[in-house]
């Protein structure tokens, strides 16, 4: 995955040229906070990489790619506040580092800077990219509620959950490759196969995130092992087994996932291994995946980007912690 | 201003299409909240009046009306929650009812529906507005972080204050007014000096709500009188009055002003009225009147549309509560 530094480096170049009013320091300097502690940035390398597969180049990616990166960032400020969480990345949040009134405010403006960077491109580009942004935007939106609304609900069912993480995290990643292959002058068919690519891919991601938050070997440093059982989080392989179970030993798992007892995540573990969760959650991660290489193949790509997307998704799903 | 009314009607008509997918309930209840607690809908208003003004229709405008109407409830939302506000146009605040995570999230899916609601335009009229509203949506949360800015800091200048309320209260006014005659097809010259109307009558707004909350004779129900001068605010009668004063009468009045003493807001109108307050407020207002009205001029409307924005000015600056 060469190529991904390369288009990082030329990412990370970019972002250097902006400058903020120092008059209004107290809400640019949240963003620049957020924006320079770094995550993968995998959604602005995807928009790089769909825009060179049909065009041969990058650069006119780049503002693209920005938007999208500001978009994500966005999110994360207000999802901090709204989960009370003082850690990002490995560093304070900005809630936590600046207050609550930094992190709404000051996220409030890295989405409007989002939209304000896709003015670089013209009219009717500008529009069409426009669309794919506010599209996705709103499901997120719609993701980040059902995701709340779950905490408190007792009947959520498991194709509700896969909706609910479509929504939350896979959509935008998608909204991320169509937009680059926009830019690159694909068709829509194009660009719209390459959204269910990175639909399908981004579930099945959350799929393995979710196994890996159990039975992952080598938790990141952070993140603790367990740590959606310890917080009663209604994922995939608690819906799952739920739905196996049956009689007493339902209401009695209902019970333990809930509860505060010691020895939590090994006993729950146990039962999860019981009913072989990790298979079924394999099997439906790689339904999700062939969805995702199905649209791939129709997405009209030469073989070579073909092949890099490949190698990028099986880069990004085989992880182990 | 008959014709108000007749926009309001139509407004209110356009608001009641809007239906949300019951999912997603909890996410769109505070938004049906807000835009039902209808305030005076005055950007709306003046998008279809500018609208109408230089095209002679004014339902190609409503897209763009709700729009923002949308963003400026959004604003409402995320600042209630800064300023921790219990009321908001005589009933609970989003944050109050609904909780903090509501008024976040729900105010952020306002601001991407508002701009949601821009794609019934065609490009390249799609770009011209969108970037109206990013322009101004960006100087909105400029002018909301200096108003926090002002709270704690000592060295606050009368221009700063000028500048803090056109960023954050006119500039919105005149985006509106703008979006409306571009809708309308004006050329970007009268656009412009729509906008120049709009944000001097907007300061000019500022300026006399400012004399109202201390001088207003029939204070609006919920509206303390003095509530500005209770809340140590650094308002432009205040600000102008400090630079009047000298050597120990400042000091005083400004630890006066700082102080929580009992009949502060009479001990405070006192000097006020001392240094002539009021007529300093006045004629600063008027000269941004003046600018408004020049801008107005030069803005190449019929005479008779020309005669109704005065009238609406008017009508905005006449108020004596």
């Amino acid at each position: 995955m060469e190529r991904l530094n390369t288009y990082l480096a030329e990412f990370e170049e970019f972002l250097t040229k902006d400058s903020y009013n120092p008059v209004f320091k107290n809400l640019y300097d949240p963003v620049e906070y957020t924006m320079s502690n770094a995550g993968k940035r995998l959604r602005p390398l995807v928009v790089m990489m769909a825009c060179e597969a049909f065009s041969g180049e990058t650069k006119m990616a780049l503002p693209a790619a920005k938007a999208i990166e500001l978009f994500h960032n966005f999110t994360l400020l207000h999802d901090d506040v709204m989960d009370d969480a003082p850690l990002r990345r490995g560093k304070d949040s900005v809630f936590k580092k600046f207050g609550l009134n930094a992190a709404i405010l000051s996220g409030d403006v890295m989405l409007i800077k989002s939209y304000d960077c896709i003015k670089e491109y013209d009219s009717p580009l500008y529009k069409q990219i426009m669309e794919v942004i506010n599209e996705n935007a709103i499901k997120v939106c719609e993701g980040q509620q059902l995701d709340i609304d779950f905490e408190t609900r007792e009947d959520v069912d498991i194709q509700e959950y896969l909706k609910m993480i479509e929504l939350k995290t896979a959509v935008l990643f998608a909204g991320a490759l169509k937009i680059g292959a926009l830019i690159g002058r694909a068709s829509q068919d194009q660009a719209q196969h390459l959204y269910e690519f990175g639909k399908n891919i981004g579930i099945a991601f959350q799929m393995q995130d979710d196994v890996l938050d159990t039975y992952g070997n080598n938790p990141k440093v952070g993140k603790q092992k367990g740590g959606d059982i310890l917080q009663c989080k209604k994922t995939y392989l608690y819906l799952k087994t739920l739905d196996l179970l049956e009689g007493d030993e339902k209401v009695a798992f209902k019970e333990l996932y809930d509860s505060n007892v010691e020895d939590k995540v090994a006993k729950v573990i146990q039962i999860f291994d019981r009913v072989v969760i990790k298979e079924y959650s394999e099997q439906v991660k790689q339904a999700y995946l062939d969805l995702a290489w199905s649209h791939l193949a129709a997405s009209g790509l030469s073989g070579k980007f073909e092949n890099e997307f490949k190698n990028f998704g099986n880069f990004l799903l085989d992880r182990q912690y």
